[in-house]
């Protein structure tokens, strides 16, 4: 990683913006980091952005990357998540939004390579041991590929409960997992979790948009979120209480067109409360375990679905909106769940449902970047022939 | 109850026909029950129908139900159910259906007035602890009127599990309770349940189609799960096994238009796959509670929300599947959800999803006989106003 006028320049960025405030966007894209930046230190007001950017002092921030050897990755570098650039385009929660000026990161793996096929776990931090122990045998599964199944990046917040469940079953199997986080990689965070944080940092990666030296805010937090679900095809949600920053990722993944996905649990569970919610308003589709997530989630041609057996009876067993979905798809090339619902005229709720049976049918695949196209042999607007 | 020709022609033919067989159906709506009995008996083919009806002596049945405390209840009667005249224009699942010839009963409890408003509870027999948990609990809830809810009368199969739990949860309420048979009402079935049995015949009312003498059969019991459903206005699955009697039950209902529920549990639960596949599929909506079951089955103005309050923004937070479903309402009476869906253009999954969050909302009602009508101060095609 060289130091150019432009890295640098996003680097300072990020001490001077806080996470998720994307009203620098516009101009960033057309005047690029440096000249933004230069722009601050110029300003004659005596606001935050300026201020910021007038006192600090780029040698001490790249000092204090080498020292935590952490890494600043940027757009157009080989090591950048391109997912991430969605958020230029899906819109604001919360009044954020963006993608970030660039990602800090540490340990070996490649953050662009493990997250082309990731899937991120999240919940609660008050979580149930039924709730862990879900987390965990997810992380296990999706991570470490079970029974051949192809291997999933398992994207996670590091924080107590779920998320340290998740990482940790993924680590277990040895399989890819991110930890993204919301202060500054010189400092683990949570303490209670230093060791977890460790292990990620030491075999795969943790990430942060925020630099080194910043404690994460309530703000960061729901800033980190989007970061989580951008970075992910599909965020399963294994248990939320009614109000909870899963259900907040769950609303990312909802805007970016990711996979939105919840485990169910025992009604008398306060920490199922938000999982349950998310099923019943038809903001999630039901899991119960990797088989699920692994059917929503493949891509082209893996569902282990034998699809030249008596697919002509197999579409006529289709629901209504089933079929008008399946028929809804262009003969070639990929399409989106809100292309598929004008089409098909089936609300997004009820295409999420469809596309689930359909692939689990093994008639249509998901591409792995959320848009969805037929399996090799299927074809749409006709019985399903044979051939 | 009066031996009428009528009457006992429908008992005999209870003892001719096997339960779910409606072959006899149109037949008996044109030419009367004792017409039809006594062409068969008239009939010179060695068929088992012929053979039955002349081998039966009504007199002998005649002093079986008096021997037996049981009365014989026809269409027609003030203590006809009349919801199970839906049965008639529903069609068919399993190759059985049709409106029974009459309802074998006994108990205090007057059956048309207690089906008047009902809820089926139903599930595996090989139950949870954790599912004979939820189902007293909606039993003592529902059929208790708990916090000053409506009571809802709660249909169920005696059968051990589930079913058993949703009755005791009523009785300890001191709640309507029905139980629904598949064998002759003379002997208490299963064995294990006949203290139940006694309590639902001595406290309540117990029902069958088929007569006294008749042992249940494998027939009986799918046929009998068309009867829980009928006389229901919506169906609670509790828990169910990949393949169980209670997902039959929950298809009954969906064919019969009637609201299906099923509640979520451990995903590491067999006795919960069969609730999950029901969610996940759409053909049940997700419920965690008697709260839910309420909102779902709230006749006209039950639903406990204030309706006047901020009505116009209300409006405007639907989604875009419950805006066409509530604008798809009629301004005066009732509709149901076929209609709905035809003319909202969403499928029927995606209605039960859109009328469970309008009733919630209290923008919509139902009118407790499966169908839907909008809440007095709601009025669609337009943003609702405060009048």
């Amino acid at each position: 990683m060289t130091w150019d006028e432009e890295r640098l320049a996003r680097a300072v960025l990020t001490c001077v913006v806080d996470p998720g405030d994307d009203r620098l966007a516009g101009l960033l894209a057309r005047e690029g980091a440096a000249a933004v930046l230069a722009g601050l230190r110029a300003s004659h007001r005596d606001d935050v952005w300026p201020r910021r950017a007038r006192e600090l002092d780029p040698a001490c921030l790249v000092e204090r990357t080498r020292a935590h050897g952490l890494r600043f990755i940027v757009p157009g570098d080989a090591e950048w998540p391109t997912r991430l650039d969605d958020l230029a385009r899906c819109g604001q929660l919360n009044g954020m939004g963006g993608v970030p000026f660039g990602l800090w990161a540490t340990g070996p793996g490649d953050v662009a390579a493990m997250s082309a096929q990731a899937v991120a776990i999240v919940g609660s931090r008050a979580s149930s041991s039924y709730g862990e122990r879900v987390g965990a045998d997810l992380g296990v599964a999706l991570a470490g590929g079970a029974s051949g199944r192809p291997v999933w990046t398992v994207v996670s917040g590091g924080a107590y409960g779920i998320d340290a469940a998740a990482h940790r079953g993924a680590l277990a199997a040895r399989g890819p997992t991110i930890g993204v986080y919301a202060g500054g990689l010189d400092v683990a965070y949570p303490l209670g979790n230093a060791d977890l944080f460790e292990r990620l940092r030491g075999e795969c990666v943790v990430v942060s948009e925020v630099p080194p030296g910043h404690s994460p805010s309530r703000r960061g937090f729901l800033a980190r979120n989007r970061l989580i679900a951008a970075l992910a095809t599909g965020v399963v949600v294994v248990e939320a209480a009614a109000r909870s920053g899963a259900k907040n990722s769950a609303a990312w993944a909802d805007l970016l067109h990711r996979v939105v996905m919840a485990v169910p649990g025992p009604v008398y569970s306060v920490t199922s409360v938000g999982t349950h919610q998310l099923i019943r308003d038809g903001r999630a589709s039901l899991v119960t375990g990797p088989d699920d997530v692994w059917a929503l989630l493949a891509p082209l041609g893996v569902a282990d679905v034998d699809v030249t057996r008596g697919q002509a009876r197999l579409f006529d067993r289709l629901s209504h909106d089933q079929q008008a979905v399946f028929e809804a798809f262009p003969a070639r090339g990929t399409t989106t769940v809100g292309e598929l619902s004008v089409r098909s005229g089936v609300p997004m709720a009820g295409c999420h449902a469809a596309l689930t049976a359909l692939v689990s049918l093994g008639l249509i695949a998901a591409s792995g970047d959320g848009t969805w196209r037929l399996a090799r042999r299927a074809a749409p607007g006709r019985p399903v022939g044979p051939g």
